[in-house]
């Protein structure tokens, strides 16, 4: 059974970072299947992309004209807000009175860990962006007094990735304490993290405020901790190429994998950081916008914990991505010395069957990649500034003793 | 052997937070021993005074007569400056950079749990406040580039206190989780807590922040999970009535055992919460400005992890301090319906050999409260406004299904 079908009653989904890479083909998609789909988002990602004077490979429109052509094609109407969710709570709050959602999705925080390292302003940003951003949703969802599920996408990094050999559960852990008597009491706690960039450090703050809320104002929360997304488009964003998703290939927001077929198709070697040896995991932005899609149809009720789902498909280690790549378009691999403070090898085994259970058929590296090669990477290589394809984020202050390595991840 | 004697080398010494209730007696002190003290506070703690139009029992001066008298009575020089250091983090980095100091003690946080629980506004305002501060002090020492020693002020309040009859460790707990291959691997993490309120998950979530400073940075940092503080004077601020510290006994800030006293003292009721049951871990000011020395002379080294010390020196029911303070004064007991969302009845047993280990002689309740009862609480009774000692925060939204009975303390 696909995703698709399985809609059951339309809601009220108020889409907080729409204009982003995830939020706007989840926009559409959600818009797509019947649902009514309000974005709100500061356009703070492309006023980044203006510092840092870098640009989305595909030509993305701005929202004005995405909508306009979003209700051409379907007919259908997503509103937009243009409002900061950190620092605009007054009107935030406002907007949600008015709307009532019965389901907000929020992407709204900086998203990008090398971004987060740059310097001490984007350390501080980062933190004052997300931890305001995530803890404005949950006052307001509270102070409207609705009964609003919200689901949030966090990030599997914030484990670090692959601590001895575990497989990566879906947000808790059982464990054994002793007791003052000696006693041995099961617990079970949210899974420790391991957070390697001041980024992956604000969603692991994110699920003290989840818990915290949860418990003690009973909000409905599904946190879904998503691996690095690939591709581009999805079935909604094909339909015109004013829809186009964005396709970032620069050294911060460029995601390994987009950075290597962009990298390819510009006849740039394909940058492996140290040995390549670091395990990733994976999904394809069509999975994400479905994966949200089940979480909205699957929300939990007032008694359940925070709801933690994995929001990956498949895992690969990044030379063995970079060869595949190679193989596909012909380009040559250059291994690189690591900018990361991070482990030079890991193992990742992660725990994804919540969603399978649940119905999503994955798409394969196999079967999309040499799309992407084709009909993203090559079509627009002409738009590619060369000069923003190196990562120049550094992670700590080489003067400072006994920094150790660590393990960290892109997203 | 008595702390005030091991002093062994003059350090430079920032105070953050020294105008609050435990910063002002820690700086005098550590003046006193012979360090060199410079205190940055925004005076919103005075300014959260004027909002809820409460006043501190006793007279306390402006900071320009605290320091004036000090210099006289000592001869020694505190200097001060105004600075939020949330907000303004350029003038808070100049004032590092310039002073270079050896150890920042940082106790500049909104403290109050029920403030954090008045309002939206309020909660909004814990969370933005405590997570820029104290991101921004790590921010700072990383920027600076300097080799400074943090000691932040926790509270044992993160645990929520008791879980399961555990004893509440120092801060890390040993576990044993199962890898991929089914084999049993020992790990320490950070002791998993359970905030009750929005104050508390601050602190949970400076937790992090530590954790990964350290990690990444190789900070040096001391963090002391501190009990309820009761008392008023150590023996620096009794040296002269314009020295005098603060004592809160408003509903928000004033905490359990000052309340009581002042209770007593005014002829209002003893109003215990609920059945009392609730056991608190407790420390006298005079003995907090000694644990603090004894972390600014124990510091860690680049190897070490995040120190964390339990701050505390005995464990009392409620109900159990209420009779004391009514046999003590004569003062009759209330039971009152209790306004947080909280277990009624818990026990409580801390780890702290740390510091006991380390020579603090605590002063106990039974040698120091009948002294806070003449000296301050009957002293300065006539400066009460009566209308301020009811609590009256109130947790959760009522209309909302399902809330819990949670664990929760007052600081
Ligand atoms: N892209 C990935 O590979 C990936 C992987 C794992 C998790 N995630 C998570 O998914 C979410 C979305 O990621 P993305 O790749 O779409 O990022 P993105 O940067 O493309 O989109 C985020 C959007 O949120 C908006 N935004 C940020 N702060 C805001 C604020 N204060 N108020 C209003 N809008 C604000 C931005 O303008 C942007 O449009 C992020 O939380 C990210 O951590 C992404
Ligand atoms: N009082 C207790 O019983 C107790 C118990 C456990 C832990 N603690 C912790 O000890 C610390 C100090 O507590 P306290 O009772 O002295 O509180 P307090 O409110 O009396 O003092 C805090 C001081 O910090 C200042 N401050 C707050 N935010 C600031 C900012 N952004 N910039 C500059 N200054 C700022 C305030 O003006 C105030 O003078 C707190 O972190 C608290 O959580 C206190």
């Amino acid at each position: 059974m696909n995703a698709d079908n399985r809609h059951l009653e339309s809601k009220k989904i108020i889409v907080l970072g729409g204009d982003g890479f995830c939020g706007w083909p989840t926009s559409l998609h959600l818009s797509n299947v019947g649902h009514e789909v309000i974005i709100i988002d500061n356009l703070s990602r492309r006023n980044i992309d203006n510092e840092l004077e870098a640009e989305s490979l595909t030509p993305i429109q701005p929202m004005g004209t995405r909508l306009k052509v979003w209700k051409e094609i379907s007919g259908k109407e997503i509103k937009f807000y243009n409002t900061d969710i950190a620092l605009e709570y007054d009107h935030f709050l406002k907007i949600i009175n008015d709307e009532k959602p019965d389901v907000i999705v929020h992407f709204a925080e900086q998203r990008s860990a090398p971004y987060s390292m740059k310097s001490s302003k984007n350390k501080r940003y980062t933190i004052n962006n997300n931890m305001n951003a995530t803890h404005n949703v949950l006052c307001a969802m509270v102070e409207s007094g609705l009964d609003i599920h919200l689901v949030h996408l966090g990030t599997m990094g914030v484990y670090g990735y692959g601590t001895a050999g575990m497989k990566i559960p879906e947000g808790y852990l059982d464990i054994e304490v002793e007791t003052e008597a000696g006693e041995r009491v099961k617990q079970q706690i949210l899974y420790p993290t391991n957070p390697g960039s001041v980024y992956h450090m604000t969603k692991s703050q994110d699920q003290l405020l989840f818990q915290y809320y949860n418990k003690n104002d009973r909000l409905r929360i599904t946190d879904l901790h998503q691996g690095i997304v690939w591709g581009t488009n999805t079935k909604e964003t094909r339909q015109d190429e004013r829809l186009i998703n964005r396709f970032d290939y620069d050294g911060d927001y460029g995601t390994v994998l987009n950075r290597f077929l962009m990298q390819a198709a510009v006849g740039h070697p394909i940058t492996v950081h140290g040995t390549g040896g670091q395990t990733r995991a994976f999904i394809h932005i069509q999975d994400t916008v479905r994966c949200v899609q089940l979480a909205i149809e699957n929300s939990p009720s007032y008694e359940d914990k925070v709801m933690i789902f994995n929001q990956m498909t498949e895992t690969h280690r990044v030379r063995d991505l970079a060869m595949l790549v190679s193989e596909l378009t012909g380009g040559e691999i250059a291994y690189v010395s690591n900018p990361r403070n991070e482990a030079p090898e890991n193992d990742l085994h992660v725990r994804n069957d919540l969603f399978l259970s649940k119905g999503l058929e994955p798409i394969t590296l196999d079967e999309g990649l040499l799309q992407e090669v084709t009909n993203v990477a090559r079509k627009y290589a002409h738009r590619a500034d060369h000069s923003k394809i190196p990562a120049t984020s550094t992670w700590t202050k080489d003067q400072l003793p006994g920094v150790p390595k660590e393990k960290i991840t892109d997203i």
